[in-house]
């Protein structure tokens, strides 16, 4: 018997309050309404994004809500009007979203769509402002409009990328976050040219993706940066040529950065989300032309500061959101890259779960040893 | 008899201490050296880093020193091995050097040239690590490695821009420091495009040419910003084609900005030198794109803050030092372009005044009716 139409019952992970564990509930998906697409998740990864929302940090943050934005699928029906997509289609859901019609998609300046924006904002969808998402008739929040914490979500029709069917799911969902935006921020925002200096701040998921993306711009020399010198090992085969460990130092990192390279490197990623590095990573580059990019996301009310001189001398400081790339657009080129093995994936995942042990994956992630762990549905 | 080779003894405006009336005294000025050059000075303005050094708020400030650094002259005698100009050569001295072949020089990214800046910094010149000037035998410090308060001046060969012999000096000497420091901030730093949406924080000389080099380069609205209403009618004439008076809203400028444009201009530019303006400024950028470029220079010690949530959905924040003119190579291309009447010089003088009457001149420059004061040497 087909779904179609019909609301389906299955399992999610449910965040009820605030850093209470999520609890795998039998959730129902009402169908996809006009423009929408409703998907069958087969694999999801966390991301710590979904940590920040569930631990309260995240001021937008609604409960109960179904968490999750790094994941892969299949299309298991569409609303009406829904053409991008079919039923059948391998997909990975974006959070950030493309419409290519709105102020931003068409100013070729931005990957930031305003489309869904208002809705995706408060955990709704756009049609009628309302969750497809309910528990004995509760609603519960949609996430970031992906919500792949769970067997089904629904999702806009301008957040579904489409992918070449022969990509394995079990990998590709990392594409849905930490990878892309590694690679973009050195590709897409900062353009790192061949020869240059470059600094990574924590390597992580996104600052070894940072280091990859370094590593085939041609870089000179990739330096890592991080509080666990653990962290060394894996990084070199992601293209860190030389590492450093600020609980070694006495003096300022920013200063023993400096001194390493001359006057200061020509670019700088941020991959932590602490602000006090946010400041070491822009004071770290080079005068006349260094470029700092903050990837990581702080804790909410907190603030990034430093000396006005700066950037009066030259530095220039900006960020970047899932690495300026187009997603329905560009992810799945993300993907044929990956099948063409021009791009790590696999090299990523150091766990594999089962969607009842999330909390344990979550547990893993908070520790030193995880990558991605990825969850099978 | 020539001067060349000797000392020579002029009239030179002296600071002797923080904040105290500058005097004019008899000065020594020593013959240049190898790789230098003495300038005859015929006309100097007055610039706020003048003022700024002179208030004690420059912790790298020395005194007694000779300030000034907006000015034109002519060469009286080069020292060894000067190729770059000759005696009776029409010049303006270049506080940002450019030696075309250090580091900075040659990366094409930055026009900090770092040739003399030890030098300079400190007050002295490269060969010798010594001042030029002296009164009685006691050592007077240089200032922005161009001293213009002086009659005649020891300039760096790299440190002086040759100009059209035909070109006026009581008005080009505004091209050695706040005309370009404003149209470069636009066309180098920004590189604003046609059809931009763009704001002004801060209507003096330097804020007038953002607005002119705004209008060039064919901005669609140019969104003048001043506490001081009065600057309005003059603003116009430069290309300001709306104003704002931050005095007259009880929102935050930011905000009034951003409503007025439909979620904020593509370029801002902060030419006062206020860290709450700067971040005002970055606030009023558009998401995704909106550039904001800090001009003005803050009292040292004082720091921007933000959200880093600004930068990492867009925005990007930058800096200008002398407009990222290249000195020697583009203030000559700056004057053709005045000669060719392609960009105003003259609207910028306000009062016209002598040597003798410094004090005077930086009376009017903190009064509200002045934009540029020229002195007479
Ligand atoms: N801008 C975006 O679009 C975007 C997308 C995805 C993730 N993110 C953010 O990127 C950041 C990194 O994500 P991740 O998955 O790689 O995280 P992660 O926790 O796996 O990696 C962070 C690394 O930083 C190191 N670290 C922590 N404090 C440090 C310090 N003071 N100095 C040096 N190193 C330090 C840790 O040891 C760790 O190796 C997070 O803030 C995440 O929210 C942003
Ligand atoms: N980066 C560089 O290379 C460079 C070069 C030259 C000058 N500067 C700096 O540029 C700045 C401007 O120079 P100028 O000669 O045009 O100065 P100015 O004093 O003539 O102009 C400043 C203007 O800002 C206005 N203002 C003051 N506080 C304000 C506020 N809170 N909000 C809005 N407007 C306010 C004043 O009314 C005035 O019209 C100074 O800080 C100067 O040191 C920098
Ligand atoms: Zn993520
Ligand atoms: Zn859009
Ligand atoms: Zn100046
Ligand atoms: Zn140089």
């Amino acid at each position: 018997m087909s779904s179609v139409g019909q609301v389906i019952t299955c399992k999610a992970a449910v965040a009820w309050e605030v850093n209470k564990p999520l609890v795998i509930e039998d959730v129902q998906v009402d169908p996809p309404q006009a423009g929408e697409v409703r998907i069958k998740i087969l694999f999801t990864a966390l991301c710590h994004t979904d940590a920040y929302t569930w631990s309260g940090k995240d001021p937008e943050g609604l409960f109960p809500c179904i968490l999750g934005h790094e994941a892969a699928g299949i299309v298991e029906s569409v609303g009406e009007g829904v053409a991008e997509v079919q039923s059948g289609d391998h997909v990975i859901p974006c959070y950030q979203a493309e419409c290519k019609e709105c102020k931003f998609c068409k100013s070729g300046k931005t990957n930031l769509c305003g489309k869904v924006r208002a809705a995706t904002g408060v955990g709704v969808m756009m049609a009628d402002k309302k969750s497809r998402f309910s528990i004995n008739g509760k609603p519960i929040f949609h996430f970031m409009g992906t919500s792949t914490f769970s067997q089904y979500t629904v999702v806009h029709n301008v957040s579904v990328a489409k992918i070449a069917p022969n990509a394995p799911l079990d990998k590709v969902c990392l594409l849905g976050c930490g990878v892309p935006t590694g690679l973009g921020a050195v590709w897409n925002t900062a353009k790192v040219e061949s020869g240059s200096i470059v600094a990574i701040f924590g390597l992580g998921t996104v600052g070894l993706a940072v280091a990859e993306g370094a590593k085939t711009a041609g870089a000179s020399r990739v330096i890592g940066i991080d509080i666990d010198s653990r962290k060394f090992v894996t990084a070199q085969k992601f293209g860190v040529t030389e590492f450093v460990n600020p609980k070694e130092h006495d003096k300022p990192i920013q200063q023993i950065i400096v001194d390493m390279t001359d006057g200061g490197v020509d670019y700088s990623f941020e991959c932590i989300g602490n602000v006090s590095v946010m400041r070491a990573a822009l004071e770290c580059c080079h005068k006349g032309w260094g470029t700092s990019v903050i990837v990581g996301v702080a804790a909410s009310g907190q603030e990034i500061s430093t000396r006005p001189f700066q950037l009066v001398t030259g530095r220039v400081w900006r960020g970047t959101a899932f690495g300026d790339f187009k997603s329905r657009s560009q992810v799945p080129w993300l993907v044929e890259k990956y099948m063409k093995k021009e791009i790590k994936v696999d090299e990523y995942i150091t766990h594999n779960l089962n969607l009842a042990e999330i909390n344990k994956a979550f547990d893993l992630m908070h520790g030193g040893d995880c990558l991605r762990c990825v969850l099978k549905m």
